[in-house]
């Protein structure tokens, strides 16, 4: 439910409303459009008292909200969510998310080259898989613990923030201690007793699209962490499973507009997983860009043939650098910036 | 099989090998590409001597073809196909092929109205339903031949070329007289008895995509139409069936990037059927435009809530010039034009 | 709309009252249930006279029809729908239609042995393609006329019905003439135009379900048949296309017990296209028959390796043989027969 | 790796052979078919000694794998893997593994009065939800720790074995304990680290399929579980995510004989989950066994229409109980026996 709000109410007045709401089953979160105060209530709706709410002069309107999330919603909260990571770098503001990496953290070596590559051509995060889901058992699991820190030694290099996958919840502290942005995998899109505990955290989630999860499942996810308190979540777009053969996975672009219309969480787009061929990184991240998406997540591989893992789909440095200065002037054509 | 021949090789030259190869079950097609002449062999390819091709000294290699499409693939016909409606007018040029129309011709004032609207925002074709598919019996069928004439009056007062759909064999000799370029739907995409029958005009063809048909049925399908002599066959991505809700289909913006590789066919995008949601049209048509489509077919009507057909997915004339004005900026940057 | 009647009314007011109601664009089919009598009416239904209606002593109950198909709904026509092909054979009682036979019509020889293998068997039906719809136009295209007149030879010898598909509307009178179920395949299950003109025939169709259709939307091409004057559709479950690649498709078992509760048709199951492979043809035979399907539909070679098209998924007259041995106390048990 | 061996090989050769192969990197594990010893060899095969291996006199031949699953593979374990509940309780045998409870436990009322009514009607197994995978954080998430009590107590009263969900690999050692099979969702089926730590215990795991998992990655998941030393591993169909929207999902029947033939594991379908509606649950029960499964879970409930949680999909006791008898002459037919 949804209670709109004169703009100019007093915090003392909104602080007096809430109380009237809130209760044991109750929750109330306070946001704002730019014309009211929106106050969001969660819970146990039989148990709010409209009458009185109707009363209060300061109340223009009450909404049921049919969508099953809440604090997803973009009803809830009309304004973008912008994430600070730090003074000068904002997700989901004008200035894309531009996250690039090798599919796995293989050396130092491999991650200082590549993270300097990167950087240079307009990345301002790094990726890199130390603990890789992968599908078969007897597949490269990733370097694990030896993994992380050489992302965080690409860090300490390059300035750029890490963005990396967690798969058990053994890890979530160390994840929180040395990671920027922690990346909840497809597969463990529903893994409930993951999302629940990252939701603890104060920490960026980037929620990757489930193979074959609907947007709406997708935005209840989001909501299983944003409900435990995280608010700090950014989708990405990673390709669904389809019919279609001729690549691996089918890129929703539709996603992006449908995501920006129901939700005010920032979305970003990974055209490497999404098709699993290196020539289409680049047709697909310009038409992600011009469709309004906050940024993108590319594999970048200084030795693709090589890559222990998806080296298919990896592009090189100089092809991430012509891919980025491709898309600058279609950013701009847009009002938005790399 | 594809024969690479000299670029400089003489016309007369060309003549021999082709009647050294040529048979009963054999046809043979001549193409070119920037560094080479490319002879297409099709048919009956154990009837080849290849011992005398090798022999000849204008050939550089002689190469199998593994896609089961020939005509359609840019191995046979590595320049881009560009087809020529009048002097000015080129489709898979740089211009782009931008289509707009009602979902279904109601009357001769909104043909007459929506065509001067879209002409001058930029439209070079315009769209109409006259024979409608629809799924139910019950539902609306077209204006038919009323729907054609109403067409051409739109055409006589703008100049705009027609597209429109062709359901039934029956009406395939006035659609060559009446219509510029002839449109299968995505339900007859493999009505071979159609394809084929259209094969034998020499009218351009746009063949618009099954709604759960693979890259390669498509192309397989443009080749039946080809392989009967036609080679004017334009593609149109419209949405592909996939388990997501939220809207009516998926638009499969990574088809661009693919058929532009696999084929040397034109390929435009329709956005409007791809979701059934009018403001899902805008940003779906920056994102094709982005990744290299040819052209756009939308639907724009004067009154949509009013409209017989498909209302909610069209966009009014205001819309629709805004929407030309923001994907030029666009267009220039990969420099196309509108 | 419905109005149910009581089961006593007499001839004379049942014309009574349809006249009432019928109307330009208004049309009533009368059918029964075991306690009513039905009167289903389609067509323009704001102009039915309702007061008048309800007036009538004998109307029992007028309800809404929300499904967008109506001559093919179980509430206008209660009872399974059962069509005679002559006075021992019917398609949609208790004994099932057991049509079986190449997938291709290659010689007189082949098509004589098979049929009399498979009658011998059990079958009722002999199935075998004349014209082949082939995904290239460069693949065997059947024999074609040739293929029609085997078939009636095959007829001739072994009494075996004839089902064999119709590509072209050029052909329908020869169909007509000379087959005694014609078969819409699934490229073709929304080719209105095809569906309009056999709906115009007194033959039983038999209606695949196209690859990808919702069972509303092949309800629907029923309807289009039925709405032209022809009640005798056979649906025929031949798998649709999924994600999964082990399988050519993936069979829709429950569309059987779907298709039951929606509607009065036949369905029958097509297991040898629903996979592509021979050994699974025997598994889904028994899961098909279990579920309470009226037929199957079953290619049958006796060279398969050898065969001119699909070849893979054809089983050979012993195994037929077997098959219809294990089938038939698994029928009994479901109160059908063999 | 495959190594077939003469059926009368020694122990001590055997044990020799495995010895020969065994190393750092490589593991062998021992099977057998009707003729043969099968050598299973997983790991680094380029360190396998073939030309050792190829002189031995008991080896019959060698061969490769090509299948990424190996442990769950017929290749590695020719014959049905059949799992020992007790004395008189086996999985994978002629006696059908049939699984019957509601959806989430409610109450201790509830657990033993439908424990008792299928017991009754011929059920082996009690299922009841106590920790539930719900789509919304909102919705009801299980009795949790108080659920694992009623069902416990529902076994001493009727001696019926537990199946429930485990979600969390923090209730790993309790569920190891206070139940009999341990089943993983759908939601995380590729929830590798879950995968793992239950394939470190020797506790029964059914194996639900995800919602869009390939066969293929099914058996990859089986085999995370196996790799870490669990064999016992059952695997349930529940249907798959595919465009139609009449039912929830649609059952993939033809997973029955493609698994049978690929892998020697047990698998038993979920004809509730499947398709979401209750009256579907007997036909395609009957499909199922039909096919060749090895056992049903069944949702029940002793007032479908106040269930917490998917009432619309559970059947009564009384339906259950007709369902058994209408089964068991369709088992019998096969073979099989409930």
């Amino acid at each position: 439910m949804i209670v709109k709000l004169e703009k100019s109410i007093s915090e003392k007045r909104l602080d007096e409303i809430k109380e009237l709401v809130e209760g044991e089953d109750i929750s109330v979160i306070i946001n704002e459009s730019s014309d009211e105060k929106i106050m969001g209530i969660i819970g146990n709706l039989q148990d709010v008292n409209l009458k009185l709410l109707e009363k209060c002069s300061e109340v223009k309107e009450i909404c049921k909200v049919d969508e099953p999330y809440k604090r997803a919603s973009r009803k809830f909260h009309p304004k973008n969510t912008v994430i600070k990571m730090n003074d000068n770098l904002l997700v989901g503001d004008k200035e894309l998310m531009m996250i690039a990496g090798p599919c796995s953290v293989e050396s130092e070596e491999q991650m200082i080259e590549i993270a300097k590559r990167v950087k240079a051509s307009g990345a301002n995060f790094l990726r890199g898989g130390a603990f890789k889901p992968r599908t078969s058992p007897y597949s490269f699991q990733g370097l694990k613990y030896e993994g992380l820190k050489l992302l965080k030694k690409a860090k300490e290099v390059t300035g750029l923030k890490i963005v990396t996958e967690l798969m058990s919840t053994d890890d979530i502290e160390i994840f929180n201690n040395d990671v920027d942005v922690i990346q909840i995998g497809a597969r463990n899109m529903q893994n409930f007793d993951l999302l629940k505990k990252v939701g603890k955290l104060n920490k960026p989630i980037l929620l990757k699209r489930g193979i074959a999860a609907t947007i709406e499942e997708w935005l209840m996810s989001a909501e299983y962490i944003m409900s435990e308190g995280n608010p700090n979540v950014i989708l990405c777009e990673r390709g669904i499973r389809t019919y279609e053969t001729s690549m691996r996975n089918t890129l929703d672009i539709s996603a992006i507009p449908m995501i920006k219309k129901l939700s005010h969480l920032p979305i970003i787009v990974d055209p490497s997983h999404a098709t699993g061929i290196r020539w289409m990184v680049n047709p697909l991240s310009k038409a992600a860009v011009a469709s309004g998406c906050d940024g993108l997540i590319i594999e970048v591989h200084n030795n693709p043939d090589k890559a222990l893992c998806d080296g298919k789909q990896s592009i090189t440095p100089d092809m991430y650098d012509t891919l980025v200065n491709e898309l600058r002037p279609i950013a701009e054509v847009i009002n938005r910036s790399i």
